[in-house]
Formats: structure tokens, sequence, C-alpha cells
């Protein structure tokens, strides 16, 4: 009997996805139906495959949505993490598993007596952060716990960066995902973290500057910034003894340094409005930060406020956006310095056609096992393909396809609103994600409890 | 006849404000009731006084209080500025005027037109800052108009500070007012002001370190920092063309750098609380904002974090506070940062008996004349007496004082939800309040446009 699969939403994250489904179509007997807004922007090999259907469907039509989701015996929700509800209610209201890679909402978690009591799995957070990273780390960390050791050290960082061989600017970076996220990254409060049992909050104006670093055999040196709340999935962990908690974002060495001039100058503000911004010049704006004088220029004005030294590489790199460009004119109006940044930034972050993106994650985890205290690391590095088969469409869509059919062949025995951190889950999972190259290299590592001052290679 | 003025909220800020309307009473036949919610706290020889009636008042009990409102002739609200509302609505009601200290809610404004539909006359923003920075400021600005001169530049600092002979701390500061006001003061977003006609914004962890000075002939040196909004006053004041126009407040040199430290360790957050605060010693609370490290001491992560010399006067001022001290209990439970480092501060700010308060407010008036430029400067300075008569209690209450008697007494004539930037207002009031010591000193300087380098003496 064919079953059939109603994917919301087909964004640029849903290449792998598609192709991962299609190419099991004939021996899972699968038909996808594929429902998009905007169905002429589906590729033709996908459009015209023979196991999928493609469809116009505006979200918000509420009994075309009905009508597409009773007919299907499992959705998967690509669309923006804010409609995912919406598509939630109706999966109960006709008693059909759903699948997502996003944050499960309060909103969501509260339907789930009610998803239980019905026997369905509304999978979440099953995509690259949050995804991959809650399966690599929980598969270890049971392993640690089989053998009969005790979790006194979680670290968990994630990147999605650029390929070495794309890697052409003094910031060693280009946006291969949503460039607003990028621009606003842990605003919103204090990052809080426990380091060796003492709890730890750093205000964001100093987030960009309390990095720690990593090595990754092969690909170099990484730093990586605190996330707002590393406390997030303690009790899920079950981590709520260990001594130290971390979690964060991993860029090139050098970038928050870097960024941090944009955070000191007040540039990723997004709470106003700025006054005419349409056809103000990148060096007007840049000044609209800085002390007003009668006669020094925006640059020196800029290198002393910011103590930028004459031969200081963070100099260049603020060249190299052009930012004291006096003919370089901004286009949004009435835009907030954040909108205003991203603007300057996607001039010379955005992907060539050529480009290669690049995931890389980095898991540390510290264990006491009689007596004596261990520490794994555990690192994967993903370079895409092109700028369609990215390394991050392929981290986040294959585990999400691969989900997908787990529930639809009744693998996933829990049911309510889950993430993917039970073992019927991740080792089939991770085991499948390994074939298509998705590796995690683990490596034994003296513990030495956490000192940003030390490098792990 | 007895004219009836009903005083709501008798707190710290009523003594001069009372005194004044009760020394009137004879003269202009006057019965003042006071009502609050604790009428027992109010001092003696008022309560006793023949034109005062003192009530027990709970704001509200709606009955009661539409009695009282009713009853009276003029209505002073000295309550939290979020009760002005509701008491505003009852005047409205009643068709009685209304006097406070507060700034105009949007939602009060809505009233305007009913209120001057009635002819009444709802007066706010009477005290000191607002109050006394409006009326003085409009004098001068309309005599600047009055001789045909164009205003250039406008620039008006206030602050409550510590007079020089209880200026015991190395801060050269202490809390004469609301204390958490001055901790929070800055947060919520960036300052945004205009210098020499072009727009300027300061982020919240850069506000502290972006000061202008002053000097107050017999007082010294102070500096100020920008407050949020500088441009709110802009049309009610008509400066929509003015080059530079900036609002802020005034401390003693060195008071903002120093500040600058809690602002980037973080201390000032209010955005959350800090588990189990009740208990830790201040070392630890220090420490929450460091980095871990298994050896260094709190105090070499701090100087190194923030980069403190050691020589540097800063180090005094934290360790004046107790900062480091592993004894000093933190009292409050759940406490937000902000919430633990008031506490902290109040041990040391807080007024001894004898210490008298001191109130400066400086303006700077830029302006062009027959093709010459010309710039006034005035100044004020107010020393408390003690304890109870404080610098601040007379320059805010006062005003209200003087502003509720005119009012009554039909002299303003300008109806409508007001501030008092009208002659009417503002030259009665300022001259009866330089009778009484509030006094402003003019002085002619050349005009310099904004320059932040220079100082003006």
């Amino acid at each position: 009997m064919i079953r059939e699969i109603l994917v919301l939403g087909a964004g640029k994250s849903t290449a792998y996805l598609l192709d991962y489904l299609l190419s099991k179509a004939q021996e899972e007997k699968l038909q996808i139906t594929i429902a998009d807004i905007k169905p002429e922007n589906i590729a033709k090999e996908i459009a015209t495959h023979k196991a999928c259907t493609v469809i116009g469907l505006d979200i918000f039509n509420e009994k075309e949505r009905q009508r597409q989701i009773r007919m299907a015996n499992i959705v998967v929700s690509m669309l923006p993490a804010s409609l995912h509800l919406l598509v939630a209610k109706d999966c109960l209201l006709h008693g059909k598993h759903l699948v997502t890679a996003s944050y499960v909402s309060d909103e969501l978690m509260a339907l789930n007596d009610v998803v239980k009591g019905k026997k369905l799995v509304f999978m979440n957070e099953v995509g690259l952060d949050p995804g991959i990273d809650h399966m690599s780390a929980m598969q270890i960390i049971d392993g640690i716990r089989e053998k009969g050791g005790k979790m006194l050290l979680f670290e968990s960082f994630t990147g999605g960066l650029i390929a070495p061989e794309s890697d052409t600017n003094l910031w060693n970076y280009k946006f291969t995902w949503n460039p607003r996220n990028v621009v606003l990254a842990g605003q919103g409060g204090a990052a809080k973290f426990i380091q060796e049992g003492t709890y730890k909050y750093i205000p964001y104006h100093k987030l960009f500057r309390r990095t720690e670093f990593f090595n990754v055999e092969g690909f170099g040196r990484f730093e990586g910034y605190a996330n707002r709340d590393s406390l997030k999935y303690r009790e899920a962990y079950g981590l709520q003894d260990v001594l130290t908690l971390y979690r964060g974002t991993m860029r090139r060495v050098g970038f928050s340094k870097a960024w941090n001039m944009f955070v000191q100058l007040g540039m990723t503000d997004d709470g106003y409005a700025i006054e005419d911004s349409k056809g103000m010049t990148y060096r007007a704006f840049t000044n609209l930060f800085l002390p007003y004088s009668p006669t020094d220029t925006v640059e020196l004005k800029l290198r002393h406020y910011l103590k930028i030294d004459q031969d200081d590489v963070m100099w260049g790199k603020l060249v190299e956006l052009h930012l004291f460009d006096a003919n370089k004119k901004i286009r949004v109006n009435q835009g907030t310095p954040a909108q205003i940044l991203q603007e300057v930034l996607e001039q010379c972050w955005t992907l060539d056609t050529a480009d290669k993106d690049m995931i890389v994650m980095y898991h540390k985890f510290g264990y006491a096992l009689h007596d004596k205290k261990y520490q794994i690391d555990a690192n994967m590095v993903v370079i895409g393909e092109n700028q369609k088969h990215t390394a991050m469409a392929k981290t986040v869509g294959l585990p999400v396809a691969m989900a997908t059919l787990l529930i639809l062949n009744n693998k996933v025995t829990t049911y309510g609103v889950q993430i993917p951190i039970t073992k019927e889950v991740y080792n089939p999972i991770l085991s499948e994600l390994k074939e298509n190259g998705i590796i995690f290299k683990e490596y034994d590592m003296p513990y030495m409890g956490y000192n940003s001052e030390l490098e792990y290679s």
C-alpha cells in the first residue's frame, strides 16, 4: 500500500530531504506531495518524478490545508517555525504524525498529552542544530552511562561556515543560512552557563570576547562563543549534576573579536529605526555611531573609539566591507542598524555560484569512571557540494527525512511531542547519516575540566 | 471663600510642597487635605496645622477617592506616576484641575481634548527634571527669540548629587532619590541626539564612556552622559531646526567611567534572576561575571577582564564597595544582577543623617543674531538643608506648589494637558523660585558649536 508523505514548504533546506525521500519511494512505496506557496520554484527533476506531486498551497487556506493533511500518512513541516502550531493542530485533528526541524515551542509542548493519547509522534528538532547535535551527544552520553560512567562535563558547539576552498575574505565567513539570525546572534539577554560548578553570565557586549578555541584535525583552528541558554537541555540529557555545561556557536578564529566591533559601535541594534537611511552612504552610517568632530575623519574617530592599532588586522576587515566608502549607498529605508548592517554584509558575504559551505560540530564529554576521569571529544565536518546542495541543506534535510521514514515504518514507539534523544531514533539515523558522509570522529582525551586557556587537538 | 487643595501621596518629596502651601494658607484662604495610605508618617508640625487635614486613603478605594476629589478645588498628585491616570479620570469627571511632577503619559495625553473642552488645566512635569529644566530653558529660549535670535544649539543636563561637605566616598556620589532608577539609568535602547546637524546614536554599553564636561563656578567640574531621547521636547520647545540637541544626566567627574565597569561586567542587567542569590557572598557575586579559572583570583580576573591598571583609581572604587569581600552576604533572593548591585551600593551610598544633597542643572543655548553667533550658558546649584529638607524635595516640591496656586488663582489660561513651557507659567514660578534660593546664573560665552573636547567655565 502506498504511503503518502506531505512536505509543507520547499525552501532551500529541502533539496536533500526530497532527494532522500524520492530515492526511497519505490522500495518503501512512498508518494510525496510537496505543498508550497510558490510551487514553480521547485526543481524540475523533483517535480517531474513519478512519485512526486507538487501543489500550490497557501498555508492559511484552512480548508485546503486540512484536506492535504487528511490525505497524508505523515506530515513534514519545513515552514517557518511560527507556522508549525497551525499544522500541528490539524495533525492532531486528523491523527497524523508530524516531523519538523524546529525548536519545540511552549504552545506545541502544551499538546503533548493529547498527542500521546492519540499514539502520535510529533518529532521536532531533528535537523542539524538542533538535531544532529542532540543525537550525536546522546549516543555518546548513553554509551558513557552504560559502562558505568558519571558525566562531569558537556560542551557542544556548531557553526555554519564556508569551506576552506571558498574562504576568500578577511572574516573567513559568508552567509550560508539566514543572515538576519547571524546579525542578531546573542541578543535578547545575558548568556548563561555552568563552568566547574559555578554559574557564569556574559552580557551581550562581552559575548564575542569570551570565546574558547578548538582544533579540528585537517581543518585547523576554530573559536566558539556561548549561546544564550546553555542549560536548556540539562534535564532532557539528564545532566543535572554536571560541573560544566556550555553550548555555543563556532566561527573561524578572529571572527568574534572583529564582530565585537559592530556590537561596540551599536550597529547590531534592532530596536530603533535610522531616520532617512535610504541613500545614506556607508560612511555616513558608520559616522552615526561615532562622536561628533568638526575636523577628525571617520577613520580616525573609529580607530580611537575602538582602540584599533595601526597594524591591527581588524582594520582591514572593516575596510573590506566598505564601511568608510562615501559613494556606496544604503537601500533600505528607515532601517534599524541591524537591518542596514545586514545589507552591508550581504554585499560581501553572499555565496558565489561556485562557493561551498561547511558545517562544523564539536562536542566535549567529561566523565568519571572507577575513580578516574576521562574525556571524549567528538567532531564532525561536512562540506557542501554546490550552492544548492549545501552542507547545511544536507545536515538539516537528511535527518528530517530519515526520521520521517522511521516514524512511518512504526520504528518510533515513544509517543508525544519529541526530540531525537532516544536510542530508537538516534541509532538508526546516525548510522544512516554515516553512510551519507555525515561522520563524527571521536578522540580519547585527558580530562582537563573546563579551561579556556588550553586547546584540545 | 476657602479653597480646598487635595494632595494625594505624602512621600519624601512633599516636605517643601506642604510647607509652601501651608505658609500661604491664611493669605490665600487655603485648606489642604493630605491623603496618604500611611497618614501616620506625616510630620506632626504639618498634621497639626490648622489649615491641614490628614486622612488615610487607599487610592484604589474608588468611592472614597472620588469623594475626596469631588470636595477639592484642585488636586495635586504626588503618587507614583502609574497611578496618575486613575486620578486624572476622576478630576475630569468632577471638573477639577490637576498638578503632577511626572512625565505626560500617552494615556494622559489622550485626554487632552476633553480636558480642554472642560476648561481644565492638567499641569504635569512641573517638578525639577522635568520641570525647572523646562521653565528655565524656555525663559531663555523665548528671550533669544524675542530679540530676533535663531536657536542653533540646546544642551541641558541635570544631576541629583551629594553636597561637597557630604562628599565622602571615592565615587563622589550617594543615592539622593530612587536608587533603582540610578542602577537602570540608560537602559532600554540606544541614546539618540543631534550634534551639529548629524544624528548620533550611543548603545548602552558605550553610554558611560561618551561624556562631556562642565565647570560650575564655585563647585568645580562635572560630567554628563546622554539621556535616551534628547529629541523628546524638540517640537514643544520649537527647536526643529537646531543643529545640536542634547540632554543628559550630570555626575561628578569619574563617576561614569567607573559605572561603566558594572555595565561591562553585566551587573546592571535587570532581565534575569540569579539562582540562590540569598546568602551568596559579594565576592561570589562578582565572580559570576568573570571567566572560570582553577587558579586565578577574582581580583586578577577582574583587573584583566576590564583592563584596570595597578595604579588606576577605578580599582579603589570597587574595593570601597566591598565587591571582593568573601564575608558580606547578599540578602535578596533570586535577585536580578541590578537588584543585587543596588543592595551592594545601598550599603555604601545611603545618606547619613547629617548628609546634604545637591542639585546641579546646566543649560547651553547657541543662537544666531544679525549674522553673528552667540552662546549663553546657565546653571543652577541647590544644596539641601538636611535629610528631610533635601535639595531634591525643594526643587521638585516648590514648583509643584507654586503651579498649584497659580492655577487655583486662574493665572493659567492655557487649558488641557500641559507642561510648564508658557510664559504665564514659567515667569511667575521662576521669579518665586529665585526668592527661595533656586537661582540660575547666566554667562555670555563665545559660540563654539558642539565640541566635547572643550570645557566651558
